[in-house]
């Protein structure tokens, strides 16, 4: 019998917990014998007094054994890529092409968005007859055959992670570094891909506001990925303001293919370059200032847009939509907003317009709600870029006034204009991971 | 609407919470509203951050104004007696009534015991036709009419308390100062009485194994009396070997008798004359040791054991059993254990005497656990006193030879025999309140 007191009050005095009491409780949890109170007095006493490597790593396996494994066959080399979520962060829908383009097969088990952030599933959902509800096998059998599949992470991969994330989000214990990397580790070790590349989001609409935290989340999660075998890198990425000029659904689908047309904004252009490269460096050793150049010469050559609209066909998609974004679900109702001065856009706060998307209707605030896939924000004038007094820096997509006065007062104070041009920069913070070239 | 997660959030960083959020936290939990994994979620929390004091005396309040109080009027002065408990210890069936010979009214509400160490009530049980159950109103008539009532805290008396402490012993936050203190204090607060004596044990056999943490107790449970108008003064006494020679219920009850006449244990007489003497220093004004005297001359005049028979009476006891208390049930079965070698008793492990006692069927691992009410431990040679070789120092008593079995195996290594007489020296270690004389 699993005394979970004794385990609880291990943690609760700063002590460390075997694997097999890890293990024991995990079980016992996702079996219902160890109830909910048990659980959150844990994960308390966890995002407390933290876990050791140890314990972090045996967590991630518990919950890694809670579910089923997803075994994809592949002559090419396996690689998984992940977000931390971002404010009009659609990187996956040009990254994952691109890594079928330069050679990879990307089998990509995705969520969708909550809060101020979007998921990849329901951006995709803009796409009529795109179904991402697949079973493994279907799902590993289009890995192998198109290079690339993008399904919805189903209820029998990793169970535990998903009754705990619940737990978590309702009693105070989601910030937790060791509850976090094992979280995300689990849910993408779950999954035979050799190598992991992480997009780590660092800045004001990020889940890491500092880059210190960002750096200490990479390092664990890849030290957990070595456990377990895998070679994983991360790219700490900025995000301060919305990646590219999109937020909210089909708006970000459009733009994700203008990217692979070579006609994306610079900045996602950039970081889907970036995970792409740093997939070249662990698994091909090239180098990374030639690993990007092959991978901005294969964005450029439109081979991975074709790797995209076969892979939409395959999933019960519309091809016609990639040809044509144009014709993609957009909200009835539309408003600009205006800079109140002139002179050069110094800051557009990510998280607020993430927040504004949402109350668009382009995002949920609780599971069940329903979102409007036209819904969003285009972004007129971006950081850095001149605009005159009175001139549209911001467009609102939604499918009520209501819901425009909603999001134009949450707005209110979230873009900054200044006299000075301020360089935009690289998106690309820092690289983190094993034997980098 | 509660935001229970920023609640929990501000405590795990740390933070305190204002008293009304404390209120309203309480108030949701009692409500079904917070669940109990919020709840175990920040006593965790608040166990390991700890409260402060304003927040104590909040949670204090908080949990008393759950319940209904029970208002008792005496031309004498009210005085509550507790124990933070320990092991034969029969305090209360001796210091109540010579409370109440020294012209105090006394309405005491207790518990059952669980774990190692005993409860009034079950004590109290082994008279025949004794009842335990009054409704408040009875209680307090009976207190009017004859000084004192003892009862059982009734469902409507602080039902936070109760639901807080069930889940607080699931959930590893059992052990922190501030929810103990605010817990034994919201059950006293919510009797009248003006003055609280508490007894708190400090030893191996008590919960306080060491005295900085009985101290630390004791001072902040008496600041909490204080912050609701209660003068409140605690003795701290000695909790290493058993009070007295007794351990069971019946087998304390009858000890506790022949202390009110004068035959008792020098170590219980201690105890009960030292918490009455405190009650006489505070509401009388006297001096500490004509205060001692007093209550011992109350003690052998033989006028407490009529305050005692009287009110045995009252609450339907039959006074035969006090009259003679040989007639108090006694267990089947009983066996010596005699001492290893010959010398002078060192120790006797109260906690290992208390643990044994409860095999033996004189106490409760668990809420719905019956008693036998005969079975228990005799203590024949007390610390300090000589033994042969080969003579015996325990008699157990109970209903079967496999629990004497068991109750030796036990009690294995809980004796220690020496050549050295140690004297056994006062079991008042130190007492603490406000104006002590």
């Amino acid at each position: 019998m699993l005394n979970a007191v004794a385990l609880i009050e291990r943690k609760r005095d700063g002590g460390a917990l075997l694997r097999e009491e890890i293990t024991a409780l995990i079980r016992a949890y996702v079996a219902g014998e160890a109830p909910d109170y048990q659980m959150s007095a844990w994960l308390m006493a966890a995002t407390i007094r933290g876990l050791d490597f140890a314990e972090t790593a045996a967590l991630t396996d518990a919950m890694l054994r809670s579910g089923r494994m997803v075994e994809v066959q592949s002559m090419r080399p396996l690689v998984d890529k992940h977000s931390t979520g971002g404010v009009g962060d659609k990187t996956s829908l040009v990254a994952v092409p691109l890594l079928v383009s330069l050679g990879f097969s990307v089998p990509k088990l995705s969520g969708r968005g909550l809060g101020h952030t979007g998921g990849t599933l329901d951006k995709l959902e803009s796409i009529p007859g795109l179904r991402t509800a697949l079973s493994p096998h279907e799902f590993a059998s289009i890995v192998g055959r198109y290079g690339m599949a993008i399904a919805a992470q189903s209820e029998e991969i990793v169970p535990a992670d998903r009754m705990l994330y619940a737990l978590r989000d309702v009693t105070g214990t989601v910030q937790s570094l060791p509850l976090i990397a094992s979280s995300i580790m689990s849910k993408k070790l779950a999954v035979s891909s050799r190598l992991i590349v992480l997009d780590v989001k660092v800045g004001d609409g990020a889940f890491f506001r500092d880059l210190a935290q960002a750096e200490e989340f990479a390092a664990l999660a890849i030290d957990i990925g070595k456990a377990f075998g895998r070679s994983t890198r991360a790219v700490l990425t900025k995000m301060d303001a919305p990646l590219g000029r999109a937020v909210g659904n089909a708006l970000e689908v459009r733009e994700a293919i203008a990217c692979l047309r070579g006609e994306g904004p610079a900045d996602l252009e950039e970081v889907a370059v970036a995970l792409a490269a740093e997939a070249l460096c662990a698994v091909r050793g090239d180098r990374w200032e030639e690993a990007r150049g092959k991978a901005q010469e294969a964005l450029r050559s439109g081979d991975a847009l074709g790797r995209l609209r076969r892979w939409v066909t395959t999933q019960g998609g519309d091809p016609r939509f990639v040809d044509d974004p144009t014709l993609l679900p957009q909200a009835a109702r539309q408003r600009d907003l205006a800079a109140p001065r002139g002179g050069y856009v110094a800051r557009l706060s990510a998280r607020a317009l993430g927040d504004a998307a949402r109350l668009l209707g382009a995002g949920r605030l609780r599971k069940e709600d329903a979102i409007d896939l036209g819904a969003g924000i285009e972004i007129l004038r971006g950081v850095g870029e001149r605009v005159r007094e009175g001139e549209a820096v911001l467009r609102l997509f939604a499918g009520s006034d209501a819901q425009l006065d909603a999001a134009q007062a949450l707005l209110e104070g979230a873009m900054d204009v200044s006299d000075m041009a301020a360089g935009a920069g690289s998106h690309i913070v820092r690289r983190m991971g094993e034997e980098q070239a």
